[in-house]
């Protein structure tokens, strides 16, 4: 964290900038951070549609031959501003632009703070789902934008929050009792600096353990595999933090009734998210989400996995050393329809 | 080097295959490669057109569309089966397939045996220029198939012959002597084995001390600059290999001509090339080709540079310490049109 001004990293090897934001992030802070860039590297500025959709193979072949036109070569840092989606597109970008050039990501919604903008995790989506063509790819640097954040509606502070709640859940039962203290007495939902601060150190710590996303990183899935059928099956209608609030809830009541999550903390996480506003119930009949299981990235052999804490602040490796449980569609369509 | 049979190299934990091969390597080798395949993994088998246009990112997302409707997932491994193009467009598939699965190379033609299929370059091409997306992605192992080399036409073996040549013109002058001494009494445009196994050596050597292309792999260029620009002139009229020799000399004689390059090895190399049916001299003008240098990913900030050895056999750091000489526009005129 180096405050949200790019020339405080700035690598005097990279001598062109490619600015890459969203049409929203691109008129709130497109300027400002275009001119911090100018004085340090030749600047190319780009926008993509903001949603979703700018996470597309075409958003992405019209960026690169964009960046060939303007001669950008091997010596440039691609600078990401925005939110997850943004973030995601433009850290695949650097990954395969000439085989991988810099890139360093400036996040401005509270989402990307806690969660996208750390780990190295690059994709685009295709028609038949989110994320599944991708890169890891490390940013030479993670700026959090205290300005941006501050201009953040409810609704994506909300987004943020969700995930904000699943990194207490799984690693700090402090963190959880801090946030829930903080929910009771709120004026506002803007998190305090030091709740994003722990959320930033507790996910850069996983995927130090794990870059590869080959064991303990699964952890960070916990509530996704239901969030990623959620979000297909309504074509993305559901925000992400919300989809991931129900998952959380889904999943770890699946977990409470094979036994191995105390009901109390259940309880609690639902008090927690009702009282940020953040929903308990999953969005949409198990049934119509369930083809959409299988097209999830940790699926092998069309198996279901999920990442489940054994109770708030505390995950463990399953019996068979993985980080994912193998669960069973009856239980999983139980737990769905127990709301 | 094991054979050209898959199931030598076969990772039990690979559950799916996904062959790739291009039209014409489908025809003659697939079925055989499928049925070994299937004694192993489940079998999904595509194909690519012919020819450059199947490095495109149209055939990369058919490629990535038809995997996630056959439910491949992280478990597979992708088998390319072909020449450079099918090489490069697979591996840069499983490069990004739900960010990196596995691969393995099977080469069917004298130019990836010693080139393509050795390395971890994967790519497409866009319509500005080739290789300019891609990522750096090894292959889990590199196959090279004898049956598919006893089946290649001389067009195809001269196309390879250029690459050996080039790596022996960097780094060994006995395999050089070895190619001259086998081409004034060859009988056919058939390399020894030996030969083969040697480049492949050579290749990997250089791979294994600069993986990632930042610094002494760069020599692995040389020919390439002039030959880049060649190809994209014509619009890949000119084949691979012939753009290499072409580039040789005329990279050469850039050296030659700067003091930096014995006469009489530029004649010798001509010579070689000239007894093996490779070309000589560039197959358009200067002028015709000159547009095309700015788009190399080896240009930063719009200059030229080669890889350019001292003799035949050798090759040293430029006195700044890197591998590429910044290359003056009027000296490679005069190096061109000296042909």
């Amino acid at each position: 964290m180096h405050g949200s001004d790019p020339r405080n990293v700035w690598d005097p090897a990279w001598r062109q900038a490619v600015l890459i934001a969203d049409s929203n992030t691109d008129r709130l802070f497109g300027a400002r951070v275009a001119a911090q860039l100018a004085e340090r590297a030749k600047v190319l500025r780009m926008t993509i549609p903001a949603g979703e959709s700018g996470k597309s193979r075409e958003q992405k072949g019209r960026v690169e031959d964009a960046m060939i036109a303007a001669g950008i070569d091997r010596s440039a840092c691609v600078v990401a501003l925005g939110g997850g989606v943004v973030l995601d597109l433009a850290g695949f970008v650097a990954a395969t632009y000439m085989r991988g050039i810099a890139h360093i990501n400036i996040a401005t919604t509270l989402l990307a703070q806690v969660d996208a903008a750390i780990g190295g995790k690059t994709a685009i989506n295709t028609p038949a789902g989110k994320n599944l063509i991708g890169a890891f790819h490390q940013p030479r640097a993670v700026l959090l934008d205290g300005e941006a954040l501050a201009s953040l509606g409810d609704h994506e502070l909300r987004n943020g929050l969700a995930e904000a709640i699943k990194h207490a859940v799984l690693f700090d039962r402090t963190l959880f009792e801090t946030i829930e203290a903080w929910a009771a007495s709120r004026v506002s939902l803007r998190p305090a600096r030091e709740v994003v601060a722990r959320c930033v150190a507790i996910k850069a710590d996983v995927v130090a353990r794990d870059e590869r996303d080959g064991g303990v990183r699964h952890v960070l899935n916990h509530g996704h595999t239901v969030a990623h059928a959620i979000e297909l099956a309504t074509e993305h209608a559901v925000p992400h933090g919300q989809a991931v609030a129900m998952g959380m809830i889904v999943e770890s009541r699946l977990a409470m009734q094979a036994g191995s999550y105390p009901a109390e903390d259940l309880a609690r996480l639902g008090a927690l998210l009702d009282a940020l506003g953040l929903p308990t119930a999953a969005a949409c009949s198990f049934d119509d989400a369930l083809p959409f299981f299988a097209r999830d990235k940790k699926t092998e052999d069309a198996a279901i996995r999920c990442a489940l804490p054994a109770r708030i602040g505390h995950i463990a490796p399953e019996p068979d050393g993985s980080w994912l449980r193998t669960v069973d569609i009856a239980a999983l369509r139980r737990a769905w329809c127990a709301a």
